[in-house]
């Protein structure tokens, strides 16, 4: 810190990334990346528009958005998209909350939330997960403030029905509901439809999991024409470019390559099936995942030992040390080959 | 607007960025865009990084950081990349102004500084320029500001020398002085051998003109390492992976091939000479440019006149309705070709 920071800023704890470490060769299931690589389609469309990068991105990502518009059954100005769905989470935050409207989420939930919140100055209102960790959407009812819900949730895996959501968004009429389907792709039923109906909601969604995208920082927005058009009111006025031409056109390449994307997810649903069956007869509880990780407590070991047991083995996984999921680790699923060298692992821990 | 905007937002006026036209092919001289392609370099290492984008970017450039560090002569901890330099200047607006702390810069330069200001709710006062558009450094010693200048200067064009810009520096020892250096490598002096020396010093450039990256999006700041580290909290508070891999390869492959950057800067420069030379002759006032654009007004014809009358023809230049500069246009310097291209319209036009 350099004495020149505000004043308002010295109370701000950035967000912690997921290690990416590059000191040793890990089994890297620490931040939800998809095993498998991008669609080849994504990647000879970034190659081709690499070459022409000394002229500006379009800032209005026309043709993305388009097709996007096109796979989502939503008009082209109901889509925004981002460097990353954090970028419009942020925002959200910014345009939808202030000292008048807090911010609404869980307790355990995506942790950039109340970064998110203290970054923009806005108040934020906790609503804590029920003890199994599953989300009471009377909880939500008429709260008063911009409601947050990662939808399947992180790190507990857990997804609401389309009905749950639903609620949520008719019963806070006056306030802006933004769900974030970062992982709706691995099992769980997207809000995205609900947008025509309801004016006040905003579904966020991502290529960093599903289409194997996450190094090119792509996400988007789908809700009403006006709530883009807020969102866009901040966009323009921090950084128009914020989506670069090669991400544009990785993204039109992925998007015309859905099957091989439903595919990884189907791979990836079946690995975690196993994988699931497998920690548990190695004594993990485990939640009901709809994601691409699971989120698992062991009945004798506690989480952090876990952890580290796994990292001295070559096994990357994420831990957080919030009282609540202290017990607990957020393991990727990965490849087949990544979750039998994961069990493999633990077996090893487990039977000490 | 939505109606569930923040009211602190209601009067916002987001940047407006220059044209990208699609309907017509232009010659394009609106945005200050290379006419040369990106290095080789560049497109390979970014072809090559599209293959493994399934994996997120490393979030703290560190290949990148350490290449743009060596080239520069300061340390890999006084280097910061961002989303274009739009994104570190940002950053810089929302780490260093506040209430106590306005923000301050000329009435004639980047369009973006007042919309940061307004967008980040930052106080900010303007210092005009000369009657010549040139700046008076004595205008900005002890301002109680964080103060922003670009150097060279857009639209006017016109550079500092690096003693102007120390003596503000030395004169401001209790505020950051920010250097936007984005058109620095066309013939003005570098301060970022004053960053070792001054604390208070944060300059910014860009990989968009020199550099033909415009639409990778790649900029970065230089300064001391507890201002990087104040920049860096806001970087962690709203997007760590800011910086997508495609683009930090791109980066990294540019900066090895220096001597290519150095021939097109060379190539520019000598057609600006050239195009100059012949505005003149048409009847044009043109600013002793430092840039890859001109800044050039007519004996006898409006700004905005001669900005219709281009883009009927063809070609596409920016021009600015702000009073004091309405009747010049900012005109990128392109390759001979568009440059001859241009001369040729203006000399239809003016002739009448």
């Amino acid at each position: 810190m350099s004495g020149f920071i505000s004043g308002k800023f010295k109370n701000l704890t950035p967000y912690t990334p997921g290690e990416q470490p590059k000191e040793r060769k890990y089994i890297k299931l620490n931040t939800n990346e998809s095993p498998y690589p991008p669609s080849y389609h994504a990647v000879l469309y970034a190659a081709e528009a690499a070459k022409n990068v000394m002229l500006y991105s379009d800032p209005r990502c026309s043709e993305l958005r388009s097709a996007l518009a096109a796979r989502c059954g939503v008009g082209a100005d109901n889509v925004i998209c981002g460097n990353g769905s954090d970028d419009i989470l942020n925002f959200a935050f910014s345009a939808f909350c202030d000292d008048k409207t807090p911010a609404v989420f869980a307790d355990i939930t995506y942790g950039f939330y109340p970064v998110f919140a203290e970054y923009n100055r806005v108040p934020y209102r906790i609503i804590p997960l029920k003890d199994d960790f599953s989300l009471d959407p009377a909880d939500y009812y008429g709260c008063g403030g911009t409601v947050f819900i990662a939808n399947p949730n992180a790190p507990t895996a857990l997804a609401l029905t389309v009905s749950q959501i639903e609620k949520i968004v008719e019963k806070n009429p006056g306030n802006v509901v933004v769900i974030d389907e970062a992982y709706v792709d691995f099992g769980a039923e997207s809000a995205v439809p609900l947008t025509k109906k309801y004016k006040n909601l905003l579904v966020t969604m991502t290529f960093s999991k599903s289409r194997s995208l996450a190094g090119a920082r792509l996400g988007f927005g789908i809700g009403d024409e006006a709530l883009i058009s807020d969102l866009n009111t901040v966009r323009y006025s921090t950084n128009p470019y914020n989506v670069n031409s090669v991400t544009q056109a990785a993204g039109i390449g992925s998007l015309e390559d859905g099957a091989y994307t439903e595919e990884n997810c189907k791979k990836i649903i079946k690995t975690r099936e196993y994988l699931i069956t497998e920690l548990n007869k190695l004594g993990f509880y485990t939640t009901d995942s709809k994601t691409n990780f699971v989120f698992a407590k062991h009945e004798k070991l506690g989480g952090e030992y876990i952890y580290n047991a796994l990292k001295e083995r070559g096994v990357l996984v994420r831990h957080f040390s919030l009282p609540r999921i202290k017990d607990y680790n957020r393991i990727t699923v990965g490849d087949d080959g990544q979750a039998a060298a994961l069990v493999a692992a633990l077996a090893g821990i487990v039977k000490g």
